[in-house]
């Protein structure tokens, strides 16, 4: 199934604009000239970085490898290759001593949750660094692992803005390829990196394009079950997509505030969010 | 300035009623059955397990105890007796063996992200063990804290749903002394126990009942400052509980996501809270 792969073709020039617009933008109207990220080694870090770099200057990027003592040390080669191409500001801190002592202290706790733990523990990194540098958190994740809901909550989604948010996972490598990341970065098998072996196509069970022509008919196009079946997907894949997007709804929004007086957080007592910049 | 203390009276047993369900409605309809939290000895995270006990039995609400070797140890026999008191689940996970090596590794760390970083440690354990427990992390957040955001992001912020983000401080004393949290957590000085001596109002730079009341003006009643000021507050206070409330809108919202395409994330791919459900 390729035929709606076509649909996610974007215009590389005006999207990369738009991004170091938009980053430019979010980082000075919050009063800010920096910001920090986690430089994974994977394409969705990478292409952050190089928008973060092109919108701020790379002195104004500070780029945190954060390796665990299981993570596949290919990753964290990939990582510095992107440091070192654009040279950004970097820095690496191993979670492992952070992350160790609680797996210890829960010795049955399974490869996800050791997972979220690691995802979690990289997000106290960077805000703790975001506080010394004092940037803001660039987010890295995508579209598709937004959509999913396949992101750790307060983890690897967490960050002051999201800028490669709006891409799918086929469009995040369109416009890497157009701005010059690394072509190995480009070409290897996305990875979390949690466990060894670990592929994000694997664990999903289809892979990102057939992902993200569903989502694109499903929530760009609004297509239902119904429709995306008719149009030759086959129906277990469609619902296991579209339950995944419902799932994991609450990663998306703030959390329910129990509503007692007359204006109560998240239901109206609401601002515009440029109201966050006076 | 005590004049508009009387506007913050509650009818405890309706609102004892609306949160018990509140928290039994969350979640029950996320199709669960249990809660985890945090147990600091103080009262907000007291009031919210007494909450969580009458919703949803003791037995479906576990209890963490989260120290740290600099905590104050009363902080912990305080949380010992809300625990001892309601017949909850409870564990205790020291968090100085994951947040000391971090501390180390920076050790020009301020106590302000010293204090983040417990904060998100905690976030991590909570996580972890709602997962190991089947069960939604309850926030313990009030309105005062979340409107002058007096929290951490991604720490003691996080949660599934928040019980007591709409009640003030002062109404959470009220509500806490109606369902019989114990007299010692409700008189002792409010502290986030992240630093010796550290008390809220110390920190803030005023008290709660002050802050209770400028924010029912500016927020419950859409006072403009000058109106407060008319009212009888010295206009220093005022602008300065106003500029927390603004400042930290950032905490209350979810990241903004780049707009490239036709539906993007927080803009225009929005659902009612009930959809996730499904």
């Amino acid at each position: 199934m390729e035929r709606f792969l076509e649909y996610l073709q974007i215009n590389t020039t005006l999207a990369r604009d738009i991004l170091v617009r938009f980053v430019r933008d979010e980082v000075q109207r919050n009063g800010f000239e920096r910001v920090v990220l986690g430089v994974s080694g994977g394409i969705d870090s990478a292409l952050s970085a190089f928008i973060a770099a092109e919108a701020l200057g790379p002195q104004n990027v500070l780029g945190i490898q954060m390796p665990h003592s299981t993570s596949n040390p290919t990753s964290f080669a990939d990582g510095t290759l992107v440091i070192e191409h654009l040279g950004i500001r970097h820095d690496q801190v191993d979670i492992s001593p952070m992350v160790d002592p609680l797996m210890e202290r829960f010795p049955d706790m399974t490869p996800v949750r050791r997972g979220n733990v690691m995802a979690r523990q990289r997000m106290i990194v960077l805000y703790d660094q975001s506080m010394a540098f004092n940037g803001l958190v660039a987010g890295t994740s995508n579209k598709t692992e937004a959509l999913l809901g396949y992101t750790t909550l307060f983890g690897d989604s967490a960050a002051a803005f999201q800028p490669i948010g709006d891409l799918y996972k086929n469009q995040v490598r369109q416009l890497a390829q157009a701005m010059g990341v690394p072509q190995p970065i480009i070409d290897k098998a996305p990875s979390a990196d949690l466990w060894e072996g670990q592929t994000d196509e694997g664990e999903l069970g289809y892979t990102y394009d057939m992902a993200d022509q569903a989502l694109y008919l499903l929530v760009d196009l609004r297509y239902t079950v119904e429709e995306c079946v008719a149009a030759g997907f086959e129906r277990r894949f469609i619902e296991n997509v579209w339950q995944r997007v419902r799932r994991n709804h609450y990663k998306r929004t703030v959390p329910n505030v129990a509503k007692l007086s007359g204006r109560t957080l998240g239901h109206d007592f609401l601002y515009l969010r440029s109201w966050s910049a006076g």
